[in-house]
């Protein structure tokens, strides 16, 4: 198989890069490194890489920005942080990346326990974590040749809880080799339209 | 109680209204009917209609657009009908609203039944009432002096079946009348961040 992986230099995609490339070919992108530059925010530079790509037999997006902060200071451009990255470029990503995949290929997007277990600042987060998995479960319904799509929804890693630890108090984190398990049962098996929670006992 | 109804003139906003005028007073509010004129889409038409009210005690939004296609077709433009108006016109109602809401106040908002089960052209309705499902679950524990939020999620109405009937096959209607029970429960009651579906059998 031929998978793209979207992020593929962050913590999560460098798992789970490691664990497909055992069986499979895998291009990685990055906004600003791998083999292939993609920013998700802009339809041009997804056309763009995957025109340069090529057909594909799994697209894995393991990126997405959103902005933290705290209700009611949240500005409407922090709100168009996520609207633009975490939702319309995963929205775009799978809109325009449905062209570029084989029959019976698969998408795997990316949202995050915030959909479920709200913490300080991320009101947002939750709102558009939880838009992206009503999108895969809706949109599943409507993707051609077999293509399926799910999401993968993390809690915070054991590799960040340095940076990021203090916004989630009293969570169970999970390493990234565990969560990148999500995405490869996503891109691998039979699934579709579903949401895997890569966390548990929150 | 005083309550502000937004979208009074709709099919469920009219029984909204009419059942809590009984022992309420009620601001009517609408785009271009009612006592007072709002355009959930600005900001400014919120703020300006909110300080032509004054202080309320329930805000209650029955309105909110969203563009149908399908995914395959749907644009950017026609994603950011629903992203201003079913997202971020009810995220700016909840954000400006709380300075509008008297203590213990509560805001209902609205989604949809195809936040749970898709239906052809919904893919962005699926994804926005999802969202706003999943922003109210979050920002319930943001609000500050006791102010509630909660969703309703209709399924097609009994009364709109004639306009919407081809688009909901098989589904089971409900009648406005029994939506609006809700949006009563919503108001009056002491739930917060929930999402009352006010469908069943499907």
């Amino acid at each position: 198989m031929k998978v793209l992986v979207i992020g593929a230099s962050g913590t999560i995609g460098r798992e789970v890069v490691e664990a497909l490339a055992i069986k499979h070919e895998i291009v990685k992108a990055g906004k600003g490194s791998g083999d292939v530059q993609i920013d998700i925010t802009s339809p041009a530079s997804i056309r763009s890489a995957l025109d340069s790509i090529g057909k594909v037999d799994a697209i894995i997006c393991a990126t997405g920005d959103v902005a933290f902060n705290t209700f009611a200071n949240l500005s409407r451009e922090e709100w168009d942080v996520g609207i633009n990255s975490r939702l319309m470029g995963q929205v775009n990503l799978t809109q325009i990346g449905t062209d570029y995949l084989n029959d019976g290929g698969s998408i795997t997007l990316t949202s995050g326990i915030i959909a479920d277990y709200p913490i300080a600042y991320g009101a947002s987060a939750a709102t558009l974590n939880g838009a992206i998995q009503h999108f895969a479960k809706a949109v599943a319904n409507e993707l051609p040749r077999g293509i399926r799509i799910n999401v993968v929804s993390p809690s915070v890693v054991t590799e960040s809880l340095g940076t990021y630890g203090d916004y989630f108090p009293g969570f169970h984190a999970i390493d990234a080799r565990d969560v990148a398990k999500s995405y490869i049962r996503s891109a691998l098996g039979i699934e579709t339209g579903q949401t895997f929670k890569a966390f548990a006992g929150n």
